[in-house]
């Protein structure tokens, strides 16, 4: 690690440039994951551990040259409307096109689209650089890969020409408008309406607010993929249909043309996240707006749960790299800075001490350490799933793999959104009143974070989606899938230390099982009111035994490292691992005994609390 | 309750004024507390129910009035240093000057100082309301009022003469001036020095940092109280003096004259509390600085405790104020905003339910108003031991309730900046990505509250303070006398459902009771570094039990109301005082189950984490 002072373009002081902790990154990928094991598929056949370093380095090395540096002043200098345009720092397109150029936007296509045919995993791994160098910025890279998966799969070839083509370039970029004013997160109240023409085309109206990248001048279109209604649909979710709506049309030759009637109704002012407009577009009050049907009539739902999903799972890796980039800010702060002495030292007159020496300061740095690493295990995970899910060699392997996903996505979403801000929370309390200041970097990280819990479905949607449907799917074969994956684990475990942990995980785990039908059987008989209520709780037990599963993978990984050299440079790393398992096991998973009971007994504290009575 | 959209002089977009819940303010002065019975003390012999409230009535008003609108603008336009000036809004002016005027700076002091002999928990109580309204420009005459406290208890009476006065009038503001940058938190470090002169004044030499309202165009002079050492003065912390170091010397008639060598080296931005300058200020570097010793030589840090205390009550106070905004905000949201349906209503064409039908956004609700109003029980009975140190009828009396009031200040400043940022969170949370928008006022709560948890001294400095310190103050006896006090109001406990909460708060405390034992043993055995490691969780531990106790107190209280009339105008809120009991007995009380067991085990994860594992 890099030491000593390096402001940045606006003066913020960090110590290093770190953005992951490199070392912990090779072993999720090949320790706690078998990476490697990928490139025996036909679909990978090409790449190496080797190619996916290299990958790896350029990610880390223009996330760190081309994002880092204008984070601090992007956030400072929002976006501004300004004579009819949105106008923002230049640094932002350098950066984008810098992430074009290294062909990320196309990274996990086909090598005849113009890809690497990379797995998920390792572009995962990629990405985690740029949300750590520069969350705002990179949200319009991934919104345009977002947009372009979905044109890929469900365009129509004219479509994947016309607009596929440009956004893997880079030319293009693509946003996701799905909500609206009245709506908010019920989709089943979208009006924007579709009314079909006889050119092909129809006509959008109606407003969508929430968009992030709905207008800037940073490519020379932006694809807008709309949920409308066709008129005469029907009502609700099974109404609803996608459009692909430009910000220019295209003329005859495929390049924009004339301005598409959709319209900047407003930018949004964040608390965060700032470097990324977020606009209220309204579509066709003025001009007449164009749209594109995506697929078939009222099958708009489901295309958006493909994108939507890939973002949930972004989502909460961008939790993850926030939080973590936050932890090693603070942990190179608790080095460096010297205040106070030891307890049992009354000598005013003796040297102040690195802060990291006193131990409440480890337990901060400890909890970032075991919440983050834990989140960042749980996205590789859902990373690998989501490379099993397409490329595992039989078919059945394939289902289970997207079995596993669909259930785990709402987790994968909602524990490193709730914990990421948490340990960024922890790292301005490190930090002090500095932490407080704008002149150092980890507030930023806090409140960019904020809107993780938010966005892509309320982490209360999350709840909702693995109590009230996820976990039922397919009959529970889910769910028996991942008690099957752990139950593997569990098995695996070696040593004293490692089986204890296995043991509270195993006990934890038949107690949720329980629980679970429990609520099971409530949903069923009586009203599901109820049994929903709590549904938030589930979701932290839940999260909480998943992420115990993979600090049990590190255990077990990390043990065996030190099994094999005991003394060798990367003791202290697999040392810390079990320390941070530990932290786990002793600090966290304990605390779900109170989420069984309060599931167990259905409590209805919430539930029956009144309006009035507030 | 106003309802209908009150946009403020900014545009912030918030629905009522409401600041706190003033039929919750009655509940805690005069059903959990007997403010009443303060009358019949000689101090406050000419007050009554009736003065208190119109005290209180003028507190509301000018926070509304004079507070509350400029809050969003100027922390959207903080303070700048142009032209050798501080500038800010002028509303800020305008505020401090009318809560100088209607005589609160002075409100507690006696009827010959300009005061009007109010108990400090009616002060409290009208703080509550500026707090609310506008934490930065509220801080301005709250600094003032810390600072001239200290004066009128320890300087010499030509001291109080030449700034009490004015600072009682609101002309000249104070602040109090002890950090500086190498030593953060530890006083013992304090290097800035004092250099006796022939004239009587030291010269002070040296910086500061993190000094709020240290500089200002707002008064005519600003009194800094400084610590320094004295030349030849013991090393540590005992080798500490005060000093009074105005901004301007005074010239022959008491007016502001010369300008004294204190220099404002810079304006320190920070994440929130934006309105309140804070300030790094050099003394003595170009010109002599002139400084007035208070007290005696080496006694600063006595002087200072006395003003540190208040600040820790007070931010304690102010964590719960800024929390009890948001929740009424989020409240109001949860109410008019209409959004999705129940689970079981599957028609698309039924209307959406205002968002406080969803059970989770009930959950979000009761959880903020569980923790603020238990946190503002905290407070108002901290507010009451003041008055009893000060003015109970006997002595012993007057002994015990400063006892008291040490030992559960660490807790009121700790536990309330711990649950008011988290309260803020859900507020966010339950407005969704409207929440996250600079265009509603929650995320500024939000902000503005992550300050609480570091300023006059950070939570795991109150930590160590009470597991290292004030639990064995007295051999013990504070402790003895807060668990007395619980033993009461657990045999006060009437009906099956507030004697199961006292039976449940009994059960903890005793087992709190043989932690305690446990820790007293080994932080005298043993390397009192690992008793201490976890104090943290022991300050959780003490503040969720004496939350819990203020439930209690708050449940015996409602459970009397609902009793007198079951049925009246009042049996809602006393309903959701019960419910919101409900909530803390069965959601909150249980988690220290984990505490306990990582106390009593000594826990050593965090001890023994190192450096190099990291």
């Amino acid at each position: 690690m890099v030491m000593g002072t390096f402001p940045n373009s606006d003066g913020v002081r960090f110590m290093s440039d770190t953005l992951l902790n490199r070392r912990d990154l090779d072993f999720q990928l090949y320790e706690a994951l078998d990476t490697e094991s990928l490139c025996e598929r036909e679909r990978f056949a090409e790449h190496s551990r080797e190619t996916f370093s290299a990958v790896i380095d350029t990610a880390d090395r223009i996330a760190r040259e081309q994002f880092a540096p204008h984070n601090s002043v992007a956030d400072k200098e929002e976006p501004r409307f300004e004579d009819g345009k949105v106008t923002m720092r230049p640094e932002v397109k350098t950066a984008m096109d810098a992430y074009a150029e290294a062909g990320f936007i196309a990274g996990r296509y086909d090598y005849e689209l113009g890809g690497m045919q990379l797995p998920e995993t390792v572009m995962t791994a990629c990405n985690g650089f740029f949300m750590a160098a520069n969350p705002s910025t990179a949200g319009y890279p991934f919104l345009t890969t977002a947009a372009a998966n979905v044109i890929r799969t469900f365009g129509s070839s004219e479509q994947q020409q016309q607009f596929l083509e440009p956004m893997l370039a880079g030319r293009f970029t693509g946003t996701m408008a799905l909500t609206e004013p009245q709506a908010g997160s019920s989709l089943a109240d979208l009006r924007t309406t579709a009314t079909p023409t006889d050119e092909g085309h129809y006509l959008i109206k109606g407003a969508k607010i929430y968009i992030s990248g709905g207008e800037h001048e940073l490519s020379d279109n932006i694809v807008n993929l709309v949920l409308a209604r066709i008129r005469g649909a029907p009502a609700g979710v099974k109404g609803i249909s996608m459009f692909i709506v430009p910000k220019y049309r295209l003329d005859a030759e495929g390049n924009p043309g004339e301005r598409n009637g959709v319209e900047l109704a407003g930018l949004i002012h964040k608390l965060g996240y700032r470097g990324t407009t977020s606009t209220a577009l309204s579509f066709g009050s003025d001009n007449e707006c164009h749209g594109y049907l995506v697929g078939e009539p009222h099958e708009g739902l489901k295309y958006m749960f493909q994108m939507m999903n890939e973002a949930r799972l972004g989502v909460g890796f961008g939790a993850t790299a926030i939080g973590y980039r936050g932890y090693l800010h603070s942990l190179e702060y608790a080095r460096d800075r010297r205040q106070g002495r030891h307890p049992s030292d009354k000598d005013p007159s003796s040297e102040p001490i690195a802060i990291i020496e006193h131990a409440d300061v480890r337990r901060m740095l400890l909890a970032q350490k075991s919440w983050m690493e834990g989140a960042f295990a749980l996205c590789m995970y859902g990373a690998r799933l989501m490379d099993d899910s397409h490329t595992a060699p039989g078919e059945q392997q394939r289902h289970e793999a997207r079995q596993m996903l669909d259930l785990l996505t709402p987790v994968i979403k909602a524990w490193p959104s709730e914990y990421g801000p948490r340990a960024n929370d922890l790292a301005i309390q490190v930090y002090g009143g500095a932490g407080y200041t704008r002149e150092y970097p980890v507030e930023q990280c806090w409140r960019d974070n904020r809107l993780n819990p938010i966005h892509e479905g309320t982490n209360g949607i999350q709840a909702m989606d693995l109590l009230g449907r996820k976990v039922w799917q397919g009959s529970g074969e889910a769910i028996q899938l991942l008690f099957g994956a752990i139950q593997r684990d569990l098995e695996a475990a070696e040593g004293e230390q490692c089986q204890q942990w296995a043991y509270s995980l195993s006990e934890t785990l038949q107690q949720a099982g329980q629980v679970t039908q429990v609520l099971g059987k409530a949903l069923g008989q009586e009203s599901p009111e109820k049994a929903l209520a709590n549904a938030s709780v589930y979701l932290r037990l839940f999260g909480h035994i998943t992420v115990a599963w993979m600090w049990l993978r590190q255990a077990n990984a990390a043990t065996a490292g030190l099994t094999r050299d005991p003394e060798g440079d990367d003791a202290a790393f697999y040392r810390g691992k079990l320390q941070a398992a530990q932290y786990f096991f002793h600090w966290e998973l304990p605390t779900v005994a109170q989420d069984l009971v309060i599931l167990r007994n259905m409590d209805d504290t919430c539930f029956n609390m009144r309006d009035e009575w507030f």
